[in-house]
């Protein structure tokens, strides 16, 4: 399972608006994910009979990989989320349709998660779970969304298998959809898996920009509106609503990957920063510290939720990306190299800082906040 | 895309229920099909950029096949589409879970189509999206749930690597979840490889038996409902209710396309029959004749829902299994021992016909019904 499963401890002062306020309760959800984990984990046995066997230790990484032999191979399943519902409010108040964007986020849901584990994303399918037939019958969205699917599999160089458009009246809300893309890969060479064994002290913390929220935190973007005057079309910016802030596409981290690889630099890991924000990057289990030196910009959208959510530095870096959506920790004499390889590739990036032999731990110096290991645990 | 995409032309009386009457309106959603199909196949030529290639075959197949040089990937991710709506229906009025059961249904639906193109499953990916965190504060449902999912994993021989639990208020009713599989095999060794080439006339058709409904025509089953006198606890045969009877769970067939594969049976072609009923076994674009000897029982809940929908039998057998949950072409000398690999499977098989050269249609000679190439357009 790797959704969220554990909701952070942070207190809250009384207007503060945290992410179980927003309507979300792993507490719930916790007790089935560690059931399901175990099963789950229980069934590993099963590639033995046909000759293959798991890479146990990407199970609690964000994708799951299997020894096939010449190469690996790793699949996953990710949902869009809530983002969907924002498209669908700006789409009343402004006429446009922004299921392009959203098209390209539920593909960066699966891509992000898949390459964390040094994958090659190879096929993509579509699940398109619409609340009726009649969704299907608005021409203009239902193009946009097969028009930004596809460009985000030309952006990642992958085949869109096919998939599933069911019509699901009773279960998905009348008007509504529920995207989802499943996505496999193959690592080739063998060389390139990133389970995190070779990470160690002395690796550079490379950040790769975002482009806005991505497809985490809308919950609680979603229950900010009601504090808006103008709600979504209230200004981030001159110019710039929070709705279409918000409805920025999550960039796809695969192209870096990929020419990394070309370039002939090898991550020892990378972490996807989604749910929990900068916790992510304590993702691997090692005793390890993380110390940031350098934080990037915050895009504006983030920057205006945090204000308007009254949350501290703390509270916001634990829950958004804050202008940094995926991590690459590479050998310290590749890191520069990894920036200018993303920066090649139109995203962003800097040397954010360095592993460190140390209990497990993220030090971010420039705004003194330190999450333990206590703040995440995924596993 | 997998899904059915063209409902049927059969005129009906006046009180017969057929499935566009019970809400799915396949005319809407077919314009966006084809536009996504084609953008899925121009994504192809990715894969080259790999090293790698599609098999174009395989498009308008059940699953979606890449070469990827010492064997073949293929992959789906399909939805389980309205069973959980029975079982909860069933739940409230017995008090009992059917969720291992739906667990079962929704792997089936991604197992069984997987192995139409010859690939041995390896692992299956849980898309299991909740109406709000609460669904899951079910403590029996849940694990009713987990339980069912591992059990299928196990009798298939996946892995289950992980997966997803969003819970997506706003997006899937409350109270309801939206369950969907994704599941990754190979082709391996590569002759196993099954989309059609090897099909001609002169082969036997295999069918396998069903459990009941399976899946797929549950919109109709649930419509048909209001025209029962106790509902869901309808008697269908002394002892079995209407709802009972309907849950029982989809049959997985990979057991039998692996035990096949041990035997020495290599299928020409195989066909899940699933939405369209037995018009599925014209799936395949060859024009050939399937000339049909003999029909295998019809389960009761099938015989009962023919029935009160008062559908003739060219309907019945145009929309749902009737009996027949999978069909097997395999060369004719292959055909007893394709039969008692089944049922040493412990699933029921008869030789019910033979592929014939001819135009394209499929002659059910007992029932004196034929369907012809423009009753089914998958692609």
């Amino acid at each position: 399972m790797s959704s969220p499963s554990k909701s952070h401890g942070t207190p809250s002062s009384a207007d503060t608006l945290s992410y179980e306020q927003a309507g979300v309760n792993y507490d719930l959800i916790d007790p089935l994910k560690v059931t399901a984990q175990r099963a789950a984990a229980a069934t590993a046995s099963h590639l033995t009979a046909h000759g293959f066997a798991e890479v146990a230790a990407s199970r609690g990484e964000s994708a799951y990989v299997v020894d096939v032999g010449p190469f690996y191979m790793a699949s996953i399943v990710e949902c869009l989320g809530s983002k969907a519902l924002v498209a669908d409010e700006m789409a009343r108040l402004t006429g446009k349709s922004y299921y392009d964007g959203i098209a390209q986020d539920t593909i960066a849901m699966a891509i992000n998660d898949l390459i964390t584990v040094g994958a090659t994303p190879l096929v993509v399918q579509a699940y398109w779970a619409a609340g009726g037939s009649d969704w299907f019958g608005d021409a203009q969205r239902a193009q946009a969304l097969v028009a930004g699917w596809k460009k985000a599999c030309d952006t990642c160089a992958v085949a869109w298998g096919g998939g599933e458009t069911p019509a699901l009246a009773g279960i998905v809300e009348e008007g509504r959809i529920d995207l989802a893309a499943s996505c496999t890969g193959l690592i080739n060479p063998k060389e390139r898996l990133s389970v995190g064994d070779k990470l160690g002290a002395g690796d550079a913390i490379v950040l790769l920009a975002s482009s806005g929220i991505h497809a985490n935190g809308l919950s609680l973007a979603r229950k900010l509106v009601e504090r808006l005057p103008d709600g979504y079309l209230t200004e981030v910016q001159p110019g710039l609503t929070y709705g279409d802030a918000l409805l920025a596409p999550t960039v796809l981290y695969s192209p870096v990957t990929e020419a990394l690889y070309k370039a002939g630099v090898r991550p020892h890991y990378c972490a996807n920063i989604t749910g929990h924000g900068w916790r992510k990057l304590l993702r691997h289990p090692s005793e390890l510290t993380y110390r940031i030196h350098t934080v990037p910009p915050v895009t504006p959208v983030l920057k205006f939720m945090q204000q308007h959510a009254k949350q501290d530095d703390r509270e916001a870096y634990s829950t958004l990306n804050m202008g940094a959506g995926f991590a690459i920790f590479v050998k310290q004499e590749d890191a520069q190299r990894t920036v200018d390889v993303a920066k090649a590739c139109g995203i962003d990036a800097i040397v954010a800082g360095q592993v460190q032999a140390g209990p497990k731990q993220l030090v971010i110096e420039p705004l003194n906040i330190t999450f333990g290991n206590d703040d995440l645990q995924l596993r």
